[in-house]
């Protein structure tokens, strides 16, 4: 039986409950930690999956170490952590550059590359003290990235700068963390991103559109986080870009 | 039951027979191309897991052509191609541009490149008119390549060309091809690669070394690549580095 | 006669004082500003070269707004800025992601990325009103960055954050930009960059070595700055990485 | 005066011819090697700029051998030079995968990366020889690319493949050669181009559009060629990518 402990930060009915779900079911042990963790989605995890939840604003030191180790006491210390905050901060998604409020950028910054900072330090330190299993790792760090992480898309100045902060964070932890036995991997979704919904459905096509299969189905993200944290450290993988079939890019 | 029928182009111990076996363990049909079919370690694969062989030279059309038809009319149309001839060609490998001799450079590009065409060029024909699988997927092409995919290194103008090359045919054919249901991947090791031996025991460490597993373990990339393989269409991802935890990049 | 006013955010003995003599050479009405614009060598970039030295915090939206009226109202409005502040913060730089201090992450986070949001915001306000000149183009905005905006190394997590973030935000503003007649440019300093010295002569070797120009000179990054701004816009790059000859990459 | 000799490979009205009127405006010997020296475009740039002919298959390595040994001889060691073929062969350019003739696309490896891989190597071999000059430079090879080197299209799998290889040989000789003293730079250029017409208007707007400046004017690709071979190797640039300024990218 596994030993594993996974915590997700961020908690919403996408990518961050399709992981809880398939890693509970894999018999880890699993936790989602979210600004709100009152939401019916989580509170579902929590009935359906025994999934923990915790509270915390994950752009803040204290609080992000307060999580951990709650953390570890509550699960023991975690062998999985995924990080799962976009930070497409609401007001200023989408707007040019003389339009966007520097206020708003800030928060994007904080909410989105600054809190991997913080989940991923907490991860590290006690990573590093896990026994190794049997495919040689320790542990596995996880970062959910957009495709401004590899574009920087016109009128989305602030947001290109939290995706890319984020990636160029994920390849320094890698190439630090790697050598000492834990998988630090940065995952793109370079597509909109479906859900399941309430009554099982999952929702897999853009609005307006008749083609199967043009949103990245989350099920599916997290079947790629699953492999990505058994696979062999003979072959860790650091990057994997994520898209539908019918995706432009 | 699996309706998978797997070609693997190039047979060696190394990947090649990795995949093989591995994909002969999960019910497909599997076949591997090679100048030279009459190898013993190819002869092992027939014997042991029923490996059909065939011989060619993956760089000549006609040949490459025949060999497809041949394939139909022995295990069916192919679902599973693999392109791994990685043409370091002996005697150029490593040689300074200026001492490099122009007909082994010619005949680099034409081992690795060229050939990835005519076989990429011969699957994306039969793989159209295959049924799609329960992924939404009609067939699914996988270049392995070598770091030189990545970074041109000093001393190795002819591999750089060819590595780049390879690249790039693959992303023009996973922008075109998996719009029509066909998964085309890059797969760049970088890393030196290991084998599994005679007697079973797997090589996993550089000669003169005592960290484990600091070579990539060739049936851990037949793992990956069965993975891409089975990727659900709406979460496809196009380049996958591999390389060992310890590898400096 | 040249209409130009090239505005220098950051001040020191490098980039930004090689970029402030060679465009006061060059017939443009040039500002500097620092947190600091009192330190000798602007006094001496005043003295002798009539370069205007501003006050001000680059990463406070307040002092950004402020600055740059100051120079429309003592120069006229810009036509080139230089964004020259890299956010190597004493006490992170070099440090392992356990050991840095969460503190010290953001502010480089602040500093580096953040102030180039601020600035290239105001930039690219007063830049659209601005006139086209001969080669078609209404202004230039360029980044300074490092190597770290092209690879995350090991050991410099916050530093990796920032500029990788510039360098999402550059390119976002250039997809954004250009097509206004703005021409925005990413440039990287691959090197240890060198300095003008007080008597004229130029520090060109790292320490301890014996090769010449193995440390970029700021004097032709300063060069390249100004091809950059004069390049036509049927032509423009984004992006020129620098490093002197001898560099590993 | 200036001792450059400047060897252009691929001779035709746009880049190549750009670059032989202003290298020898600016005091260098100028040749222009091409399968058929005797297109009247040439003619003329003998007769108004001096600039010498030759004959000769780029893709032979005997040809290429003779070609440089020429040059030698008549104006001697080449101290820049351009390779300017493309290699977009007819009958193959925007054929898919499925369409595309393997003779062709067999012809476009060898007509570009290959010719790319025997001027490179020959250039090589002389520029070592040479002795630096004011910029510490022994000399220049450029390779004119495409976008083509930096993202493989659809339907275009033969071109990608070429432009990739070029890109790749030009990053191993760069690694290999700048620290020899010899700048090797990869230029691709992400647009149409234009040209100048026989009565010296220029071609700058794509047919049936009125935006001025939206091809790639080759007076100015030739403008950053010159300020490439001119760059103090203390700030050598590898790669620059250049574009109209409404480019989509």
């Amino acid at each position: 039986m596994t030993e594993d402990v996974a915590l997700i930060v961020g908690g919403g009915p996408g990518i961050s409950s399709s992981c809880a779900r398939l890693f509970a079911k894999e018999g880890m042990r699993v936790a989602v930690a979210a600004r709100n963790p009152d939401k019916p989605v989580l509170q579902t995890l929590e009935k359906t999956y025994g999934v923990r939840r915790y509270a915390g604003d994950a752009s803040e030191p204290a609080a992000v170490e307060r999580l951990f180790q709650s953390l570890v006491k509550d699960l023991g210390a975690p062998t999985l952590v995924v990080h799962n905050i976009d930070g497409r901060v609401p007001g200023i998604f989408g707007k040019k550059i003389d339009e966007a409020d520097p206020g708003l950028a800030f928060d994007t910054l904080r909410n989105s590359a600054y809190s991997a900072f913080l989940v991923g330090q907490q991860a590290a330190r006690l990573m590093r003290e896990n026994k190794a299993n049997g495919n040689g790792a320790k542990g596995t760090i996880i970062f959910t990235n957009a495709s401004a992480a590899l574009k920087g898309y016109p009128a989305s100045g602030a947001f290109a700068m939290a995706c890319h902060a984020k990636a160029g964070l994920a390849q320094s932890m890698a190439r630090e963390l790697m050598p000492q036995g834990i998988h630090v991997a940065n995952v793109p979704i370079d597509a909109a991103i479906g859900w399941t919904q309430e009554d099982g459905t999952r929702a897999h096509r853009r609005a307006g559109t008749t083609v199967d299969d043009n949103m990245a189905d989350p099920d599916h993200i997290a079947q790629t986080y699953l492999q990505l944290h058994r696979q062999h450290r003979s072959t860790w993988a650091f990057e994997v870009v994520l898209r539908p079939w019918v995706e432009k890019w």
